[in-house]
């Protein structure tokens, strides 16, 4: 399939609920930065999209970092002398402090205190806590269940391993004419949260979906990794390719029903930057672009002033900004399949643009080519669609001059940028335009 | 006379109704972009300026366009089989769809229904109506007209010819100091219409009747010539004079009692566009500047991409943001002798700024001079005026290191030119500035 | 003292009374251009700072100016022919024009209109009149004096000299670790006005004062001089220094309630103009930032072409904004110590953000360093001000590529200076900084 014609590819695509079942498949497993959780995720995806696992052993330096011991659980539990399960790893992966070492025996109430974690405001709802790069343990539960844990003395179990082995993360590949790349990276970390982490995942799983139709100009990279660590284990072992990156963005929470936001890179006013802002401006009534901050997830990194690439984040409401975010609240019925199809679009639309654009030159530039005897003004009986069309056609000529790729007449105009290019296509067509040499952004 | 003096300059010009009066005569002639109705038009202008009449043959090749055909008409009506005339040529030229070809014959009501144009929402007005490109006719009239048209059949004559010809058009050229040239143009291809047409006209000739008594650094350029195939062939007569154009406006629907707009050329920031906004921002309290844009008038063509002349529009209420727009509404009495004065007052003091900006020197740059021993503040007693010269003294000692024009000095200081301009003639006076070579702008 | 410690520094400073006595011993003395009244004051400012006092010789020429005759007055009045004094120069020094002419007779009370000066609108208040550049002499008093002044005749009596001697200024000189300077000029030309003059003596003695203190990385000098000849003069003897000057500022009217004004240096962003912006904007709730313009204090001359160096001008409540302005209202009630103190305060910061920004290199910068295993994340457990910090460590991390000063990313960052500054000093203990060659602003 083309992908200039930006209405065709969209018409494949109406499948929010389809990425809101992939959700639901990976809900229950339990992720963290390493262990058999994140390749138990990998796995399912491997039925939607040719997607390859790679492995990077414990103990691998990876810059100022080292690949950290690999985590694994099996159950935890706190229940009362009598055997009566009062908090419950199996009801909910979330109960346990996310990387905690293992721990069996019986406590005093009081000796839990500093290892219990809840949420006054919310009693609820669970908290979601990690100790990744600091030995120890604990359990997360409501509010309610901590009022309740009345007893003298608790059980306390936490069936978990720290032991070397792997980091895992995925990659899908997708070849295009140019060796260029476009990357799309998203975290895989965290265990049973939805808007934060499966989101993404589904996301970037059905963008992979679509461009694998698509007849590709860029090279396309997904990267499923592990948040922090697995961007920095990505980024050395992939240094020197990282030159061949034009243009790339996280995903993050984009399944809840809140506005668009768009953090642009480091750069400031790097390609992708401008290709969604004018994908914002056109399509979505009300959204943010911010400017780039050294917080958030892995643009972090791939922002961090030794790459410096040209990577936004996009997102719906910014981590932080609703009360559900790193909470039990952050479930199934947080996302919606609406959201998570418009996030989808947004990004086809902003693809299709970095797919498209292009530097042309009118091959007629001294005074107006006569448009009606080759029919462009034809159709046109001063209906608004014609007006706006006709318009298109005007700037594409005034501004085809070697100096202006069809966005930046795009942005000129104040016109879709799927307008600017249907009559691009158009005016090439009647050779009033050639594509200019040297010419793609 | 010298151009420096604005004000002596703009003493000459209150004549207003003189321009309304040129419209009146101007009139009843029925104008098409080509043919007498042309002729006459500008033959009727020589009697106020040096034009020249030039012809261009029908079937000469102008970039991707060709001359058309001559068009010219004698009669038109539509009338009873019992011979009155119930729609008449020689009442309005409106009513006969401009550059129909020529037709004679009994119709019946029902096949005249595809030639016939009226505007429902305004029973009383006649439309225009035009169909140059494509060999077509039809007659223009008012709705309570056609609501009359009742009888079975009707006489329909179109007494007008199309044959070889010329496209006639004016130019006026008033040689200054310099070779390089300050272009004025206006079209002439409308019948009676009177803001859209006669206003650019009457002012651009009497433009023209002012800069004939001024001592011109620039030479000027006038250019009387039907709007598209007029420009296009122009431009295509004169491509390798192009080079000389330094500065550029369209005058167009300069006659209406709305406010002032100022459309910018391609270029954006071409000194024309400094120029008149700085004359608009301290001259006229409502008005607007607009960025370009390829759609309006002859300026599509002068900043087409193999041109991109420094040319900009001026007009006051634009083309089609008002209901009289292309109707016989647009008559004589939507026209004032005021709004025709301010027009011209305001392009003489744009061009003021184009002839007397210059770069100079500060001839005592360490620190500033002793003006009192100069005589250079001794008029000011505290009042605002004499403040307010006395900072454009100031100003422009302080900013003539050769990098600022006077123009540049205007803009930062926020002061009128002429009083910036007024401030360096004085201190040039006192030897206190000199002319900076190459400085001119 | 480190400079380096903003807090250290400012704690010795709380001394805005101080300030305020200072201004209370110089307020009797009749200052002027030139003269005993100028000598005395610098010679009061030598008990403090390590001043000189420099003396220019009338008739001197400096540029366009020539230094003048020095002005002394022992006595002035207007009496009644009894012998009683209606207007007393001991009793205030306004009540003579300054740099009036000797004088001595009885004069009719018609002929003495011409040489009395008051405010009909305060009737209560003595304006401060000057003639330094034309021969002329004269009394200011009171509306009401004035309306009391009805008898035929009086005795009038200027016991003042004009005489072949000295312009007089004062020089502190502070040597830092590198020639370059940072200029700080104020005026010492008035008689007993305070916030016009005495504060920003008070000020910058103050400011030297404290300067003496630190460990300075700039040349300091502070100049006293008398308003416009003594700025020329100074400049005129010292015009090959200039190029020292890589910041300046002009002190005057720091001294009363209103809000701080900054008007920027002809540069328009010099360094200093960010540097006391950026202090503004995160210390002072309401203060304005205004473009050069080439009226005001001694930033005209030193910003004049021939010079154009990065000086601007600090002040409160801009003069001719307050109705106190050159009158004798503008006395020692009218300036604050709080206003004096705080004037201090906001220079010190600024000094303190000229002498310690660098740029400097992230020794990591591919990807971010892990700051929890140096302890850089520790005590920072969700607090806000711990949070502003961690983001000062991430920000410096990330622009730290030898392009951006400390300044710089305050200034992206929108964080203070002294923050981000801290974050740079903890990151360079744990060797992730270095300081960039070639990269001190």
């Amino acid at each position: 399939m083309e992908f200039s014609k930006i209405n065709e590819v969209l018409a494949t695509t109406r499948e929010g609920q389809l990425l809101h079942d992939l959700m639901s498949m990976l809900y229950p497993i339990c992720r963290s930065i390493t262990g058999e959780g994140v390749r138990e995720t990998l796995r399912q995806l491997q039925q939607h999209v040719p997607l390859e696992i790679r492995e990077v052993a414990s103990g691998t330096k990876v810059f100022d970092w080292t690949v950290p011991l690999e985590w694994n659980i099996q159950d935890a539990y706190i229940a009362t002398t009598r055997g009566e399960r009062v908090v419950d790893f199996r009801k909910n992966n979330l109960h346990v402090v996310n990387y905690s070492v293992p721990v069996r025996g019986t406590f005093k109430r009081a000796d839990l205190d500093g290892h219990l974690h809840s949420l006054p405001e919310r009693p609820d709802w669970i908290p979601y806590r990690t100790s990744y790069y600091k030995e120890n343990w604990g359990f997360c539960l409501t509010h309610r269940q901590l009022s309740e844990l009345n007893e003298p003395e608790y059980e306390v179990c936490i069936d978990s391993s720290l032991q070397p082995g792997h980091l895992s993360y995925g990659e899908v590949f997708l070849p295009g004419a140019t060796e260029e790349e476009v990357l799309i990276s998203c975290h895989v970390c965290h265990p049973s949260l939805c808007n934060d982490n499966l989101s993404g995942i589904a996301v970037a799983t059905y963008l992979a979906k679509v461009m694998q139709k698509i007849v590709r100009r860029f090279s396309y990279r997904f990267v499923f990794i592990p948040g922090t660590i697995g961007s920095i284990t990505w980024l050395a072992q992939n240094q020197e390719r990282t030159n061949l990156i034009r243009h790339g963005v996280v995903l993050t929470g984009v399944g809840d029903s809140g506005n668009v936001t768009y953090k642009r890179s480091r750069q400031g006013n790097a390609y992708v930057d401008r290709a969604i802002t004018h994908i914002l401006n056109h399509r979505v009534r009300a959204h943010r672009v911010v400017d780039f901050s050294p917080y958030g997830y892995d643009e972090r990194q791939y922002c961090s002033p030794g790459f410096n690439l040209p990577v936004g984040c996009f997102m719906r409401t910014s981590h932080g900004e609703y009360p559900e975010y790193h909470t039990s609240a952050d479930n199934l019925e947080f996302v919606a399949a609406e959201a998570l199809q418009e996030s989808l679009e947004i990004l086809l639309h902003a693809i299709h643009v970095i797919e498209n654009d292009a530097r042309f030159l009118n091959t007629n530039p001294c005074c107006e080519p006569q448009l009606g005897r080759r029919g462009l003004y034809r159709a046109i009986a001063g209906q608004k669609e014609g007006a706006q069309k006709e318009m298109a056609l005007l700037w594409v000529l005034n501004l085809s001059d070697g100096q202006h790729t069809l966005l930046d007449i795009a942005e000129r105009a104040n016109t879709p940028f799927e307008v600017i290019h249907a009559a691009a296509c158009a005016l090439k067509e009647c050779n009033l335009l050639e594509e200019s040499r040297g010419g793609r952004p």
